[in-house]
């Protein structure tokens, strides 16, 4: 047993140091490995098979709603990414810039993509020509590069993966309601198949994408009580085909510039699972998400007749992703394994088990043990997996709101920020200034402007003159 | 009708000149377009959807022999790719260099992956340290960039998509099984499910990957007669892990170095679908691959019933790949767009036939239409489609066997590549000299040493000396 306590102590404690037991768990649960390049990660089987199940289940989705996949090059020559004012000041200090091809300088620069609206608008203007060509639902997945100063795995890094959708539209009110389709989608997705209550909400001018009109976000709380911020999606009104000339002939014949949305989530929302579901075991993956969802564990496996209905039992499994661990270890150190990698469940089976029939269920999140007859482990193991997910949102739902408070005054609203982590719902009377000054005076940020409102007070928390609307607060990854 | 010719007017008869054909395919099947970035593509919907199903397929059967995804950085520090002098040799000279990260110079200039040999023996050489360890089965999915002068959709590209296997073994042994385990899993795929036959043999060395100890292929031959190599896989021995020190303790606790592979397949597959199966009138898919299996034509849509018969048929074919063309355009350019599109058959629906309850099936590559009871719809839509790939593959067979020739003597041989499109089998005696003279006099490069040898004659066709091997020459892509 000294041993199987190993794996677990060699991470922080998480009420200790948050950040500290995150890196520790990405590496102990073998997420992610460093690379030899600066700020750049490895994601290593169990961290990519997590991201293969997140594009399965989004992919659908947006196909569902007509979008079509495509890909575009990794290169934007600078010429192109200067086209739109806004959008290249925002990105041009965070670029990787290619000057030389093989041996030979570049005539024009390239930069890495840290996002491709450039590329599509310029795809746009060259195929969209009349209203029949419209809408076009386009969306890649693919990696981004941005020179960030600081990294943190899957939070912040230089390289991450990520999926781009694109569209483009006839009139402001069908971008409009993509943009908000999009943003709906994500937040379901999460809800569901992550476990993860979002906030949807819009994002202020000073937080919003370059280029944009409106971007709108989905936000989540961590364990921490910090905000991530965990899709958007923008809405760039004709903007950016002014820029790029991208215009189409309506069912009138007269020229018309088209309208635009882009939406985004990335290799961050693994980062999210880790930091909302996670314990002092380690990792706690949600049913739907997990790779693998049942490991089963032979007790005694030497004993004759154990490894063998353990992949009996595998077999049977078949409707559920499910491994067995047949290795030489102990089956302490494999339960710590489990745990660690945050498995959904694992099944005990020993010759006594076998004996009598049965099997034992443990739930990773609460340790709850079910002992099951084998007659009826499909059912069983189905429905445990079922109340988990539930669970696990409904805990995530109370961790979040019983980490949300309102202030009414500029000293409530410092004190919560200071004292307890968590959102800060207050009022605000739309001025940069006061964002900025909350910002200098608390590093809290806006986090959006929710969908929902709700009237907390009259006036704005800064500055006292009248509130235009309601703001969830709070310090941010 | 004028216009319904209009479309396969666009593209030039492949007899007349068949690079100018390809690029019209790829063109008007809207499978590509191009990009301001020079030797770039972007892959359209109907491109890219290809693409996906070639993953799909690929990756369940990379998995199915316990291969695992991860996915590594896309830059190389320019020390790291120098570490394997061969390796560095053959693909420093087609690197795109970043030099600048957001406003400042880099200290060490990083290339933009060619291929990630050098990455992954990093990694090993972190993660493995004991038997235990072996072996790791890696892939990743993932865009290279090689800094090309001359480029063709497809076939040569600045930047492509692909996917990199990357193994590591404990012995020489298992890592030579793995090597042809690849190469048999790429030979199977492409003709079971692209109907294009390979064969399969080793690269001499002249011909072999940079930093490998030797290099399969399967090679296929186009309609034209040229040959495409069409995926690779290389046994590196322990080349790369003595460069690298990636070493684990063996069983009996002595240090050894660890036997590694590599095997790549690209979108360049896609141009092979191309040229080995398009016809006159457009692309030809093969409908195991085909994004769409079924395109559902109905005719004279406006009378009653008929949109609303098209969809329920629609429905009703849930276990196919199906689509309903209901734009305004008349039957026959549909007819046109879905043969360009190498949609594998299309089901007419008129009136008349509906009255009748039958329906019309029209496959692609032959044209030839089957009038089906709409009681037997599922069952005579399989049955066809099952003939149509097996034929696709058989006519191909048939195509490649004859063009392909044997010659004994040199002058049979220049011949034979001069005025026989195709391959043409002669011995050779090993030696790199005349290799490069049969180039340098018949612009043919050594394709393959075939698995499946046969003694034509005694002697080399070119300095006569004693033959050591058969070898498949022709000119290529
Ligand atoms: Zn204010
Ligand atoms: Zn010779």
């Amino acid at each position: 047993m000294a041993k199987d306590k190993k794996l677990v102590e060699a991470i922080t404690s998480m009420e200790t140091d948050f950040a500290q037991w995150y890196t520790d768990v990405v590496r102990k649960a073998e997420l992610i490995e460093y690379s030899s390049v600066r700020g750049c990660v490895i994601l290593r089987p169990n961290g990519y098979a997590i991201w293969e199940n997140i594009q399965k289940e989004l992919d659908r989705r947006f196909k569902e709603t007509g979008v079509e996949n495509v890909y575009m090059p990794m290169f934007i020559p600078e010429s192109l990414l200067q086209k739109e004012k806004d959008h290249v000041e925002g990105f041009a200090p965070e670029v990787a810039w290619v000057t030389h091809g093989g041996l030979e300088p570049l005539q024009e620069r390239l930069c890495v993509r840290p996002t491709s609206e450039t590329l599509f608008c310029d795809l746009y203007s060259n195929i969209v020509q009349s209203y029949r060509d419209l809408p076009k639902l386009y969306n890649q997945w693919c990696s981004v590069v941005r020179w960030e100063k600081t990294t943190r795995p899957f939070l912040r890094s230089m390289e991450f993966l990520w999926q781009e959708g694109h569209t483009c539209h006839a009139t402001a009110e069908e971008a409009e309601e993509r943009t908000v389709q999009m943003l709906d989608v994500y937040a379901d997705f999460c809800e569901q198949i992550l476990a993860i209550p979002m906030i949807k909400g819009r994002k202020t001018d000073k937080e919003k994408f370059a280029g944009a009109h409106s971007t709108y976000t989905i936000e989540a709380l961590m364990h921490d009580g910090k905000a991530l911020q965990s899709g958007t999606s923008h809405n760039f009104g004709d903007g950016f085909a002014q820029a790029f000339g991208i215009q189409y002939t309506d069912k009138q014949n007269k020229l018309q510039y088209a309208h635009q949305t882009s939406w985004g989530m990335s290799t961050r929302i693994i980062g999210a699972v880790i930091m909302v579901h996670g314990d002092e075991s380690g990792l706690v993956l949600p049913p739907r998400i997990a790779p693998v969802q049942v490991m089963i564990i032979p007790i005694a496996q030497h004993k004759e007749g154990v490894l063998d209905k353990a992949f009996e039992l595998k077999d049977r499994l078949s409707g559920f992703r499910v491994k067995v661990d047949d290795s030489d270890k102990s089956p302490g150190w494999k339960f710590s394994e489990q745990e660690m990698r945050g498995i959904p469940v694992r099944i005990e089976i020993g010759p006594k088990d076998i004996e009598a029939n049965q099997a034992v269920i443990v739930r990773r999140d609460t340790r709850e043990k079910t002992v099951v007859s084998l007659d009826e482990l499909e059912t069983k193991l189905a429905e445990i997996l079922d109340t988990m997910q539930s669970e696990m949102l409904e805990r995530a739902r109370t961790h979040r709101d019983t980490h949300t408070c309102e202030a009414k005054t500029y000293e409530e609203f410092k004190t919560a920020i200071k004292e307890k982590p968590g959102f800060v719902k207050a009022m605000w009377c739309g001025d940069r200034e006061c964002e900025e000054k909350i910002k200098e005076d608390t590093t809290a940020t806006s986090r959006c402007m929710p969908f929902e409102q709700e009237q907390i007070a009259d006036t704005c928390i800064c500055c006292g003159k009248p509130a235009k609307t309601m703001v969830y607060w709070g310090k941010a990854y």
